[in-house]
């Protein structure tokens, strides 16, 4: 075991990640995290950093930017899309024509799945998933974790429950895979027309509602529900959404204590009350906190891979 | 006294400074723009900045950028007005997101008046109003009374009269404070309909017409009039507004020298004549130039509150 | 012949270059490449650098970009597509307003002609033109015949043909200045209505089709050809274009071998068949990857004229 990097010199796929990765990660991000001095370095000085997110993004994109610059990279944000895509090119076609400038590094979200894969196979450099459609979001299920261990010291055998769209969500199926490594009692919740295909693989328990997971002593990550799949695409109707799968303040007042998480940005009024928002043990503020120090632990572990 | 910094982690309002705190931005102005060593520093080594426009902007938005490059900062620009905001977050989230990212300083236009405040409240990094609504534009003000003390000295006792839309302006009113603060012989010139409700309560004089204040030896600080408010919604004429509030071919001719401001961008063939920009008096680009040392001074005096 | 510069302060023409500098520029190039720690340098250290791109380019914006950041120096993006020109400014007003801010070095893209022209007799900055209307496109014709010089030594008296819409393409323009004074056996290749209407001033040769060309041993520039020209206001259809002007599967199957060179973005199906990008002699990837070279040796031969 290489204590300085990643086993692959790519992050594309939780599924990259055994479980001594995933502590190398979380060791390094409370490193950065508890040494205000490490926070600006020149571990990525001379490395030439892309970022190109073909789809948006506020939390991800501006975390590995900072994470980017506080390590000294030369860093380039693609904007991929307001300018420049206006000439018809493809996505392929325009990662190419990066990867012909020799950038070390790649950050990219996508809207599908397919051209990481074949990004990994055509180039020498680096590439980071940033978010892939409905597939991926390595990055974002890391810092969820951490954040949960953080509070709860080693995960091994506690409980946790992800509430929501778990069949068109890129986090959960990240999450699920890093949580089922740490060895969590995972269990998803979600109505029966958001339920995922490959559900019965995956060896995970199922709440029909999210009372009983509180009660059961839970903690809890919401996912994000997209507003126009609730209003015009489920059969669910918003109350019974509410009432079975978001936290509200009579959640929060008739069970006792949890944790609980959500990717942002959060849909206030449906998957969570406003006012959760600064609940004690609500960790959404936490989460984008540690989402700097995940991304740098990730550029720092994979920078030995820089050619 | 501290000579190295101000007397808040802030600059919001320009009520926020007093007379010393005002000649020690002019001071450190002053030594950025005559040691072109000192031009580029580490003084923001480590230090991660965010500016955030949620309003257009060119100058105010560059010389920021460019004072904080100088400075060494880690400098992260949000794209506020052209991505990302397409989830539906609020301003408020967005910010409060970015607070946990633990950017050291924000510099944020809004086109609020209450965001400002609720940040100062809630965060502990370092804020920076760059323009709110109609209310402040701290730094502008500062720019502005800097170039004309270059001019013409300590501005005590001296003659200016700002010229326009005095009612919607937020620089008509950090002007109006940060002038009646260094003593300045102040008055406005605008039409009936754009004089400010609180005008009584201010204590300064009033021309009826830019032709009388420059006779009585005042220096013109000219405003932006929107040419969709002139066009639509003044009781003036066009041709009125000109010849008593612009500054056209016989304003120059009829007239002993004067000097003469405008924030930019000008409306030209309105409140200025294109031609004038290039006259020996008109300090337009002189503005320009030393708004990037105003805010280098700016970053630089707040250094200090960075944890 | 100073060793360290160019004869001047700007690159806006390729008629600013002599042959003695366009050398220079190869060979500080050849240097960048080759040497992987040259990659990264305080050359532009405390450099002020401002890219504006009035229309759109991921090329040439990106590789500029980035040699300027590997260079050290503060890097400015001013978004010209996408902001803050909503106050109605006009380009020479904001390019005034950068200007008064004392950036060191303006890289500037531009739809017309004129405005570079006005710049550098207006300003004491150095300037260099990433493109301006259908007139010139300096560094493109730079990395263009660097490429071939890397592939087939001095390019004296070898034989070189421009493929397509030369009447309107400054790639053309700038390629026939560089590649006359280098001394290439030139020729051109376009249809009637795409010739240029200067071509008998040119003093070079004329093929009526590509294959000619090819069979007489000359190596390929292609241009660019716009799908709306071709859809809409060519007399020449598509299949007759594609016959005597585009390099398809069949054009490298009936021809003995020659390099060929497109500076992209490609119309794959138009002037070139979309496999043949991955071709032994297709050389547009290593036109991009020496496109941030040139842009370095450009960059770091001005550096002298730095104020």
């Amino acid at each position: 075991m290489n204590l300085n990097k990643l086993n692959n010199p790519f992050l594309i796929d939780t599924k990259d990640l055994d479980i001594h990765e995933i502590n190398k990660i979380f060791s390094e991000a409370s490193q950065f995290k508890s040494n205000k001095n490490k926070r600006t370095s020149n571990i990525l000085k001379g490395v030439d950093v892309c970022l190109a997110f073909f789809e948006p993004s506020t939390r991800t994109h501006l975390s590995f930017e900072l994470a980017s610059k506080r390590l000294g990279a030369n860093t380039i944000v693609f904007p991929a899309l307001s300018s420049s895509q206006t000439k018809g090119e493809t996505v392929l076609d325009t990662i190419l024509t990066f990867e012909a400038m020799e950038f070390d590094i790649f950050i990219i979200r996508l809207s599908d799945i397919e051209t990481h894969k074949i990004l990994v196979d055509s180039t020498k450099s680096i590439i980071i998933n940033a978010g892939d459609g409905h597939n991926q979001h390595p990055s974002q299920a890391l810092l969820d974790a951490f954040t949960l261990t953080e509070k709860l010291g080693d995960l091994k055998n506690k409980k946790i429950t992800i509430v929501g769209d778990v069949k068109h969500s890129r986090v959960a199926r990240s999450n699920i895979d890093i949580l089922k490594k740490i060895g969590v009692n995972l269990s998803i919740c979600s109505p029966d027309e958001l339920m995922p295909d490959s559900f019965e693989d995956w060896n995970i328990g199922r709440y029909s509602n999210i009372n009983e997971s509180i009660e059961d002593g839970n903690q809890i990550m919401l996912l994000r529900v997209q507003n126009e799949r609730m209003r015009n695409k489920l059969n669910t109707s918003i109350d019974e959404y509410r009432k079975n799968f978001a936290i509200t303040q009579s959640t929060i007042e008739k069970h006792k204590e949890f944790l609980f998480l959500h990717p942002g940005p959060v849909n206030y009024g449906f998957e969570l009350d406003y006012n959760l928002l600064f609940h004690k043990n609500c960790l959404i503020q936490t989460q984008v906190n540690n989402g700097v120090y995940i991304r740098m632990a990730i550029l720092s572990l994979l920078r030995d891979y820089v050619r």
